[in-house]
């Protein structure tokens, strides 16, 4: 049975907390945050503390934090013998103050109020020591079915390609529903063309999967379309996508 | 009863034929079309014919083709009574030929080879006579629940809509499978991701979605991943579309 901590009460320390609370292998022993009330939603589980003075022993501390205070937090864990992993994608192993340094980062966009399937979740852990590592993998085999080894070079540049997929698509979602608007309509019309996008990549290259006028290189439906944008940088960003869509398929034309 | 006849033997014309054959409401009699041995594939619920001359009498002439010989194959009904109607987003009702035009645009992408539930696909329809339209409003209601009466305008911003959710989000999963091959890894790893990215803007809008350096106008970070990215259109994207996002939420920051 593996003794955990978790230090936040944000978005991703509430969705990890209810994974670990179901898990058998895991005792979810202790949540340590600043904020009094977001602690509360903490108590069902297990003990809850706003003093970092007292965090219990464990076999992981699970830093579930914004990035600019991971090496705060993990430096109040200094005399703790426990892995001390953080969450993050972007931030090196070696933010990690104490000596048995870790990292557990998994790979999902997490919403207030929104069960995710952990089980499915893509969890990257790294650590300094061999057998923290075994134990991280212990800890995230207990919640999800994909376990990833990533170190923290390659773990930035996932990071940045869930930037691509996630941040940078969420803004394209975006531009769609204002078009919509524009017309009168819902954006309602486009969530199931939005799914089966998403859906199609799951068994099939993006390569494979991308049609449209640019990848037919159709210039008479691209400036169609170029006349009926209005905003400079849907523009740009129109003409920029297209082109880049034209080029990686040149070779088919 | 609605007798339908399907022009186009393509993926289209396939998804369209295999929902028509289960409706009740629908009659499917035909499919026309040029290649004998794509047409193969439709003979067990209806007649087929490579003969454009032959074609049956018909309630609707549902028209699954290229944007670019819509008005050429409807010419080939000018003598019918039954409405012609294309399948197209981009395209206006005007470039049907015959007087009883029409518009069936289903808006989805279609795989072959990979079933779509027809019921929730958005099907918006467009006529010229009201009586046409409401024949249409039938003949779109067997098949899906999302029933939408659009103009030709307003379509052709819809499809506008769908390549900036479709074709350009495609390309920016294409580019974090690139990222993970970069570093050995699996574009498995992201597959999650982009799943719940396409489900949170099922009940939230994008803009609420939104999440990232860009929009918490992250410096460092976003600086840390342009020094990771190699591609110049890449850094090019990134830059643009981390611009978008940070004016587009500059008034909560």
């Amino acid at each position: 049975m593996l003794k955990i901590v978790i230090l936040g009460t944000g978005n991703l320390a509430k969705h990890l907390y209810n994974a670990f609370s179901k898990a058998k292998e895991v005792n979810m022993a202790q949540v340590v945050g600043r904020n009094l009330e977001a602690l509360q939603q903490f108590s069902e589980h297990c003990i809850i503390s706003n003093d970092f003075e007292t965090i219990v022993d464990a076999d992981v501390y699970v830093i579930a934090v914004k990035d600019d205070v991971i090496d705060e937090v993990s430096k109040h864990l200094s005399n703790k013998k426990g892995i001390v992993a953080h969450t993050s994608g972007a931030i090196s192993l070696s933010a990690i103050q104490p000596t048995n340094k870790g990292v557990f980062y998994p790979l999902q966009t997490f919403t207030k109020g929104k069960a995710v399937d952990f089980s499915t979740i893509p969890i990257c852990i790294e650590a300094n020591e061999e057998k923290s590592l075994e134990t991280l993998k212990i800890l995230a085999t207990s919640i999800s079915e994909n376990v990833y080894h990533i170190d923290s070079e390659q773990r930035k540049k996932l990071h940045l390609a869930a930037v691509f997929v996630n941040n940078f698509t969420n803004y394209l979602y975006g531009i769609g529903e204002e078009l919509c608007l524009e017309e009168g309509l819902s954006f309602d019309l486009l969530k199931p063309l939005i799914m089966e996008t998403a859906d199609k990549v799951q068994t099939m290259s993006p390569y494979e999967a991308q049609t449209g006028p640019a990848r037919r290189n159709d210039i008479k439906s691209m400036e169609e379309h170029l006349k009926l944008l209005s905003k400079k940088e849907h523009i740009t960003l129109y003409k920029l996508l297209s082109q880049a869509i034209k080029q990686t398929h040149e070779k088919e034309l």
